[in-house]
């Protein structure tokens, strides 16, 4: 394919599909969608390209909204907004952009290019950086390729704009601008560091606004059917359930721009008499088993409700939720030595190795 | 003049000067000129020129150090990141710089452009925004006349650089690079909004490195002749003598970036039976006499050694140190009712008017 058209019919399962895959992270996509029907109806489209359709020399925006998802909740993303950090990119570059991705397909970043685009008119590529959310940037595959980090640019709804020209490392970016995003707010519209199209046909997650939006069609169509969403989704993404049960405690708190915290689900049904333990940073990082250590990251974990097979985001969780635990299959690139040591456990302060539930029987069997 | 150099017997007339109008805060320059000594020695050298001389569209850079200056008596400024932080600009404008200037000639950042110009070999323009030293962005003379905030570049020893492409206001400018510079450790290169000639001969404090060098020399000539320093910084910059005693109390905090506290001076001499008490961001803010406000910003308010004339700032202020406080005249522009209001008692504060010493009979009468 050359490029298609994105319907408007298909944005809805783009939002249920990206939550999935947010990993109990990446922020509702719920008024990013509203926002997105709102650029349709006033005749606004947004077209889908294939990453292999790249010129090696192409250059391509890589955008997200940066931030804490509560406060995203509160201040939604503006289009406008979300462009002015690809126009100041643009101006710090001397150059225009021929294609624009997300950082991450997990959650509202899925919209943040349909955004862009339909705003200025550039071709969204059928690509991501993550396959899921993660909270950092040393999290994207582009990170784990050593692709250089910089420049940023950052712009917030003041219309104050920062471009971190250049960082000792991944790390750094992430401090310096995590610093910024907090200080107009915790919510800032961001144009990551350019890549070229070679660049995001050798590093870049392919495919995965397709996936995100066959993933939510699945659930959708479940719905429709009166079937169990959760099976549909277990079915289509070739994903394990790991655990049945209703959360009895969430602990949470909101420290240093991200949402940590531990949420406790009792087991119902097949699961009665055990317990499942879930550990986030924005996302869901390790799941605990009877207090054993069942699945981690790269895994994709997700929390749906049992009936609906909506996706349940770490700042939504409480008492009484009848959920699902899941894990789908993580991206080949994230489970390699060097992709372990950007998003595995030890990444996020757990002293554990991975094991992917997809390795073992174990998953199969519950 | 077009230009002239500055001499190598001039720089530490430059740093004992600068340090008397520092009010306190801008950082010792002792470790600034050494820097430049040494650079001086492998065969560096600065020309200085007169702001008139500068054509109406001729590009000047602003350049500071930007920190706390506890931070700068540890971590020196090095002139290779000074000019990084000025070709950083180059880079986001496209274009280069005729010239460089100080943001403030009070304190260490007397000696920034002269690091600039050593390595990069552009001419020091003799003006500076402040004609003392400040601790924040708004309290510029080019905020008072309103120009342009932005941009702003900000390197540091790791070759961190940021770009603020653009901010709401210079409170925003403040904020937002404040932030950057903390979490790079508190010190940092910053290269201010790009001027014009025609903004600098308009808005500039003019002429101030001369100033100050004229003031360090009537400081070390008195010295050499054994005569009073203080008598004849009195003298040489029309100052006036407010209190003579001994420090005997020094509340000091770093909080929010900034240096903040009240020193306690108890009076000697014709002074002794009462008191003087400073409040100081960086810089002394108001001076009290028995408790009554004595002299207030934009007054430039120095505290200097009894003995040896030399200044002392407000991170060195101690117990038992025999001292002078005195006043000089304040630059024109900080005086009228729009420079009150960015450099005023208020905009630090403190709920007072400000009334000059040089008004008033008191000050001439102790």
């Amino acid at each position: 394919m050359a490029r298609r058209p994105i319907l408007e019919t298909e944005l809805e399962s783009l939002a249920t599909g990206a939550w999935i895959l947010g990993a109990g992270g990446g922020g509702d996509p719920y008024h990013a969608l509203l926002n997105l029907r709102r650029l349709y109806r006033v005749g606004r489209s947004v077209s889908l390209m294939d990453p292999e359709d790249l010129d090696d020399d192409a250059l391509v925006a890589v955008v997200s909204t940066m931030g804490a998802p509560l406060v995203g909740e509160e201040r939604l993303t503006d289009p406008e907004v979300a462009a002015l950090a690809v126009r100041q990119m643009e101006e710090h570059l001397g150059r225009r952009f021929d294609a624009v991705m997300s950082l991450e397909i997990g959650g509202s970043n899925a919209f943040q290019p349909l955004m862009v685009a339909a705003v200025t008119g550039l071709p969204v590529v059928d690509a991501d950086t993550m396959g899921r959310a993660y909270p950092e940037a040393q999290h994207s595959s582009f990170a784990i390729g050593d692709l250089r980090p910089w420049p940023l640019t950052l712009a917030d709804v003041r219309e104050n704009a920062v471009v971190v020209a250049r960082v000792a490392s991944w790390k750094w970016m992430e401090r310096i601008s995590r610093k910024v995003c907090a200080e107009v707010g915790s919510i800032a519209a961001t144009c990551k560091a350019p890549r070229t199209g070679r660049e995001v046909k050798e590093w870049g997650i392919l495919h995965t606004v397709t996936q995100a939006i066959g993933l939510g069609r699945a659930v959708l169509d479940a719905r429709a059917r009166k079937a169990d969403p959760v099976a549909a989704v277990l079915e289509h993404a070739g994903g394990l359930l790991l655990f049945r049960g209703k959360v009895v405690d969430v602990a949470r708190r909101a420290t240093e721009g991200f949402l940590r915290g531990t949420a406790r689900v009792e087991g119902l049904d097949a699961d009665r008499g055990h317990a499942f333990r879930l550990d986030f940073q924005n996302e869901f990082t390790v799941g605990w088993f009877d207090e054993e250590a069942r699945v981690t990251v790269p895994d994709i974990i997700c929390v749906m409700d049992a009936t609906t097979g909506e996706a349940i985001g770490t700042e939504a969780l409480r008492y009484g939720q009848r959920v699902r635990v899941v894990a789908l299959p993580a991206p080949a690139l994230q489970q390699t030595p060097k992709g372990l040591e950007h998003v595995g456990p030890r990444a996020f302060g757990h002293d554990l190795d991975f094991r992917s539930v997809f390795d073992s029987t174990g998953g199969a069997e519950r």
